[in-house]
Formats: C-alpha cells, structure tokens, sequence
C-alpha cells in the first residue's frame, strides 16, 4: 500500500482543518511567533500521528469530533520536534517537507520560541478544545499520557541518546531503545491517545493497542532509515543521505539492508495481528501499518 | 524587606527539596539530559514562583502537600525558560545565578533538550503528582492555567515581543505589555495554581489574586530593570548592565529612574492592597511583594 486510501486519505485532510483552526491566528501579537509556528505545522507532511488517533478511536467507533483535539495535540507536538530537531545546534538541516526549515525561514530565535510555544499548544488544546462525552478523569489520562511522551523518559530522551549516539557504533538493542524514545513514544502515545479519547479504559485492548504502537513505531523508523538510503531528496521533501553523511546508526547500516527489511516486515506482521484483535473496527489500524511499511516519502 | 522572612525562607527549601524530588534522576539513562535538567533547575534561585503558589494557598488555608506539584511545576517552567533565553541564539548570556549557563556547561544542543524536557515534566508533574483533596477537574483547571501561561498567548509570546523590542524605542505600555507576557505570565498563572490546588473556585478572591500577580509581576520586573542598572554581576548573579549594553528597553530607559521607582511603589501597594482582602490569611502574599520590591538581588 504505497498510498494511503481514501477514508485515511480524508483524515488527513480533517487533521489539516482542525490544526488550521487551533493554531494562532497569524494576524494576532505577537505577529512573527504566530507565523512561525503556523508555518512549522501547516503546509506538508503526512498527518500520521493524527491518523494513529483517528485508527485507534474507529476501533472503539469513537465519532471524530471527540477524536479531534487528540489529533491536533500530536501533530502540533511532532511539529515542534521537527523545528528543533533541524536547528544549527541539532541536526542543522535546511529542507523540511519539501520547504525551507522553519529557522531559515524566521531566524534561529523565533524557531527555539516557535517550538517551546507548539510543545505549550498542544497541552493546550488538550486541557481545553471540546471532547464531547470525555469527562475530566479521561482528558487527565490523556494530559499525563502526552506529557510522558514528550518528556525525558520519550521523545526528548529518544533525542538526548541520538546525539549521544553520532558516531558511535550502537548494537541492535542501543539503536531500538534510541528509536523506542524518539519516534516510539510519540507514536504509541497517539494510539493511546485515541483510545482513551473514545472512552477504552480496558487494559485488554489497551495492551493490544500498545504493542500495536511500539510494532508501527519500530515500523516506521526502519521505513525511514530505508528511504534514507533509498530515495531522492525530491521524493522525500528532506535532505536524502544524511544519516550516512552524519554518521548516524541506521538499521540499513547495523542490520544491513536484507534484515532491516525482514524487520520492517515482522513489524508490520505484528502490528496488524494486534489490530486484527479489533476485528472489522480495527481495519484503518491494519491499514496504516501497511502503508507505513510501504510508504515511498 | 530585604531578606526573606523565615517563614517564606522555609518554603523556598520546602520547594527546593520537592523539586530535587520530581526531577529525573541524574544516574537514570539518558544521563547528560538529566544531569543537565537538574543543573538547570537546582543549585540557585530565590524560588519567587513556588513561594507565590504557598503564598497564595496560605490564603485559604490549604495544606502544603496539596500545593507542592503546582510549586516545583511553575519553577521546572520558569528553569526552562532561563535555559532557552540564555542561548547563543537567544540573550547569549554565560552566567546565570552565579554559576555558568546550561549551554556553556552542557552544550547548545543538550540545554535546547533540557529545556524541552523540563517544559514537559512541568505538565507531567502537575498530571501526576499527589494532590490530597485536590479532583480531576480542579487538576485540569490548573494544567489549563500552566498551558495558557506558557503559551504564545503567555510567556513564550512574552519573549517573542522582547526579540521585536531589541534595539527599538517602545513607549510605556508597549513595554508593559511586553512584560505582563514575558514574565507577568508565569508569576500570575503562580498565583492562581496555588488558590486552585487549595480548591477554590470563587470569582471574587480569584479575581483579587489576578489583580496581586499582576502587580507583583509588573513590581519584579521594574525591580529587576533597576538592579540591572544598579546592581553588580556579583551581587547578582548575572551579568549586570547587560540590558543597556543589548539596547533593551527597560523602565529606567523609558520613564527614568524617579518615574519607575514611584510605579515600583504604586504597584506594591497595590499588591498589598489586593493581599489585604484575604486578611491575616494574605500575610505571606504581602511580605513576598514587599521582598519582591526592595530585594537586592
């Protein structure tokens, strides 16, 4: 599945809507830090978390507008990682999603702000944006559920042992915990996300749900590391070959191609078994992890 | 009030010993990341905002327990955005409560992280941590207050409005503006997390303590305007005169010393004023903005 079919497809385009709606209005004070930060988040990429949360509500039949906020609140946290994620003092990159990073667009200052005030959104949107039907206890569940991801032990851990990691030779197991922090917390707490939003409380599914997030986590980094090396600056709307020119640990360059692939595989096995637990409602789940390891940008 | 008066001097350790608690520990993985979160937030401080979250919660009687995550959430925001502010591409400033700043001690990529994880621990403990007595609406309310304080709409804005103002001639209300974002944000939002977490919900003493943090905000920045000028980088702590020498605008710049000392006095007044509805019970309130406006350091 190299394109994301039309129901998923149409998701996006409702994530796109609802972050349009969230964000500042680019004409209100302070004007630059508004702009800025509608242009890290609007304009390009693929809405994937959102999509986790919008696939993890259907498995519950959850309605979308409960789902909404969730969606928003994930994306506006990804986002943020990017913009910090490219600075000079990170990864210094200067194409994102096919455009200009947001420093180079708006100076290295406001970019730092532009990211600190995304990370501040989505709790935002959280805490506050209608989840018709969600009571305080579950929107608590979902505020300490992003937070955690976001924090030292998730994404900004995950990063922390990046830098760690330029050129050092990690084994197998480093390079899954370096991922696990930096794309896997974010993405299994989006599948969460959706569920709690939906009402789940029941470990049960929430267990099969999170084995789902780490698979399609672990899925969509090995994906990633393969385009790396694989496709065209073009296709990917980022720079192509950096992982190797910054000496960073890839699965490609620990594992070798041949097993990164019969990873990528088993992952994906694995993540649609977890969704197959939902029966027919687990369907966009099942088709996410497919396009996540077939996807070509 | 130069000095602390021993009850206040007591809390500020009471939130020095909560906030060496919440922080990850410094041997857990990814260690430099926590090291440099820890070194960011201990080892220095008057602790101004936990201080006016027992303050506040001394108004209605509340138990310290039950305001210690509000505490240490607002200082863990307030560290953060010291270690951002302080960055090359930001204030580029080296020495910060006597000590070297986060990025010249740890590097610029780990202090940008730090501070991005320290901004989401302050959600995570305020999720999290116990609060005896304290439900799952009265919680929300308060991460709803810490988000929007954080915000564009709040102290990220704040800074965004500085990065605008350098080297520019604001008039005075600009400049206030400037300030009731930048750090007015943060200390009011302080203010009403400790009346929240003391579980009250009324209009009128809520609206009381709004009017108190925005004078006490107002009062410690002209406060700290003043000290630039008067004060030494050794008496400080941090570089003095820096705000004449980056063409910042400051009270003293813009209305002259005679003119921002009078505002000093009027907004304290008006601080106790508002501390006064409270009775005996806003002692703490007052003594903290009589400290805040003659304080030396």
């Amino acid at each position: 599945m190299r394109e994301l079919p039309s129901d998923l497809q149409a998701l996006s385009l409702r994530a796109d809507a609802v972050l349009a709606r969230v964000l500042p209005d680019a004409a209100a004070p302070p004007v630059e830090l508004h702009q800025a930060m509608r242009y890290a988040v609007l304009g390009g990429g693929k809405r994937m978390r959102p999509l986790l949360v919008y696939a993890a509500g259907h498995a519950f039949d959850a309605p979308l507008d409960r789902l909404d906020p969730a969606a928003a609140a994930v994306e506006i946290i990804h986002a943020y990682s990017l913009v910090h994620d490219d600075l000079p003092a990170m990864d210094d990159d200067d194409l994102r999603r096919g455009r200009p990073t947001c420093h180079v667009v708006h100076g290295e200052a406001m970019a730092i702000l532009a990211g600190d005030a995304l990370q501040a959104l989505a709790f935002e949107v959280l805490s506050q944006e209608a989840m018709p039907g969600v009571d305080a206890g579950g929107r608590l569940d979902m505020l300490r559920t992003l937070a955690t991801a976001c924090g030292s032990h998730g994404m900004a851990g995950g990063q922390a042992f990046d830098l760690a990691a330029v050129g050092q030779r990690l084994d197998p197991a480093a390079l899954e915990r370096m991922h696990v922090h930096k794309t896997g917390a974010l993405i299994r707490a989006s599948v969460r996300l959706g569920a709690l939003a939906a009402g789940c409380r029941d470990p049960g599914p929430l267990q099969a749900l999170d084995r789902y997030g780490h698979c399609v986590g672990l899925a969509f980094q090995i994906r990633d590391d393969i385009l790396d090396v694989e496709g065209s600056t073009d296709q990917l709307g980022k720079t192509a070959g950096k992982d190797e020119a910054n000496a960073k640990p890839t699965y490609p360059a620990i594992l070798g191609m041949a097993a990164s692939r019969e990873q990528l595989a088993a992952m994906t096995a694995d993540a649609i078994d977890a969704a197959a637990t939902f029966g027919e409602a687990g369907r966009l789940l099942a088709d996410l992890a497919r396009f996540v390891a077939a996807r070509e940008s």
